[in-house]
């Protein structure tokens, strides 16, 4: 039997929130066996190029990385959000390793290419995770704690989605380990409305996606987000989760189903 | 005979100038056997600290680290400097792993106590090097990328000297290796007259720096990088160069000597 691996992905923003930030660390140093944190970081580097006079711009709700914002991004990902997570893991007795994809050239990944005029910048398609690098570290019960940022190998780093870095720094792994993906957000899961915690959707397969998109109970940003997850799952993750810091708490408790499985 | 490991500090100002940063990461990749980076980064905090209205104090040359200032260090020493510098490095074929003190436990601190009433804030005196951490890395042929920072254990990273940095990191892995520790600067090293090239004082010791200070050829900023270089020597390293980028490069040619040796 392989051993498992619980794949964690939190948003960069908790960093803004002391009480938040400690309450995803504590859940996550409660977690058993091996894993790995990975986060975000938008709003912190929005503040960021806001408080430098530097222009948001985005295209459908996705960043454009300039030069300038590709410096803000290095800052607030792979500085001040990576390294306060690590800081604060090894307050807590565990061993983390803050990662951008250039560090042991740990995720390879390709500038996007301009696709009809429209260039996102500095945005990397990951090629390849370095399967041997992470499963070492995991060996020394160490946390990998990645950053949403990969490399090129020309020397450029690139910015790249959190969430399609879980799935394919999972995925990659699937081979050697049990994989299951976490992604931990504001709601429980995904719910019928967003008002009433009872209407939480516990389990979701591709035939109920499709369903809920086409009555509009899954729009906008959880679209990406659930699509990254089927994605997942056809690459050979065991189990894809989307839950909140309360069900980040429980998750080594079997009677605990307040979350959305996706499967 | 113990393996030999090159030790080298940079000034994190070479990252603001893409033809140094080039030729400095040129002239490091030529240094044969297992090495380690260390990199400085007070003038690019400065900057951003300035780009983002925080005031910048000083007492005696030497940065108070208050609340907003760590922030600032964290994003500029741990994330742009210490991660451009790690994707240059895989764009050479090395494998860089960027690190701060809490990355892996790896420099452990204690953040300095006011003394005579003067507080430093989030500064802080190094207390143990997880040598054992260091050794695999470099037995994996990594590059450990080492970042002026370094944390208490409980949470918070602590702006570090990063001259120190490398002293200290050497002399804990001076029990493994034979350790070389090269301060590379803007001058070729320890000069009569900086407008003079060949007033370079090719070896200095003790008795010999006690004169040059009594005589101000050495002083200001020079002293405390003596005194470290000295303290070096005391715990076990073989070897402290200061020395310019040139004599970087020419850091495997024995005939090449064009740089100041401390002994």
């Amino acid at each position: 039997m392989k051993e498992k691996l619980t794949i964690i992905k939190v948003g960069g923003g908790i960093v803004e929130d002391d009480l938040r930030l400690q309450s995803v660390i504590d859940a996550f140093v409660a977690v058993e066996g091996a894993k790995i944190l990975v986060h975000g970081g938008g709003k912190v580097a929005s503040q960021l190029a806001k408080d430098l006079g530097i222009d948001v711009q985005m295209i459908d709700g996705r960043r454009v990385t300039n030069d300038e914002m590709i410096d803000v991004v290095i800052m607030t990902y792979g500085g001040l959000i990576n390294k306060k997570l690590v800081a604060l893991l090894s307050a807590n007795n565990e061993q983390g390793i803050g990662l951008t994809g250039a560090d042991g050239d740990c995720i390879r990944s390709s500038k996007r290419p301009m696709a009809n005029g429209l260039d996102y910048g500095w945005v990397g398609d990951i090629e390849r995770v370095n399967v041997q690098f992470f499963h070492e570290l995991l060996q020394k019960k160490m946390i990998p704690v990645v950053a949403p940022l990969t490399h090129d190998g020309n020397g450029n780093l690139l910015n790249t989605n959190a969430d399609t870095i879980a799935s394919e720094v999972g995925a990659s792994l699937s081979g050697m380990y049990d994989v299951s993906i976490n992604f931990i957000f504001d709601l429980p899961g995904v719910m019928e409305n967003v008002e009433d915690h009872s209407s939480l959707i516990k389990s979701i397969d591709r035939q109920a996606y499709t369903q809920l998109r086409s009555r509009d109970v899954i729009t906008d940003g959880m679209i990406p987000k659930l699509d990254n997850a089927f994605a997942a799952l056809d690459q050979g993750i065991s189990l894809v989760r989307l839950l909140d810091i309360s069900g980040l708490k429980e998750l080594n408790n079997p009677d605990y189903d307040e979350f959305t499985i996706i499967h």
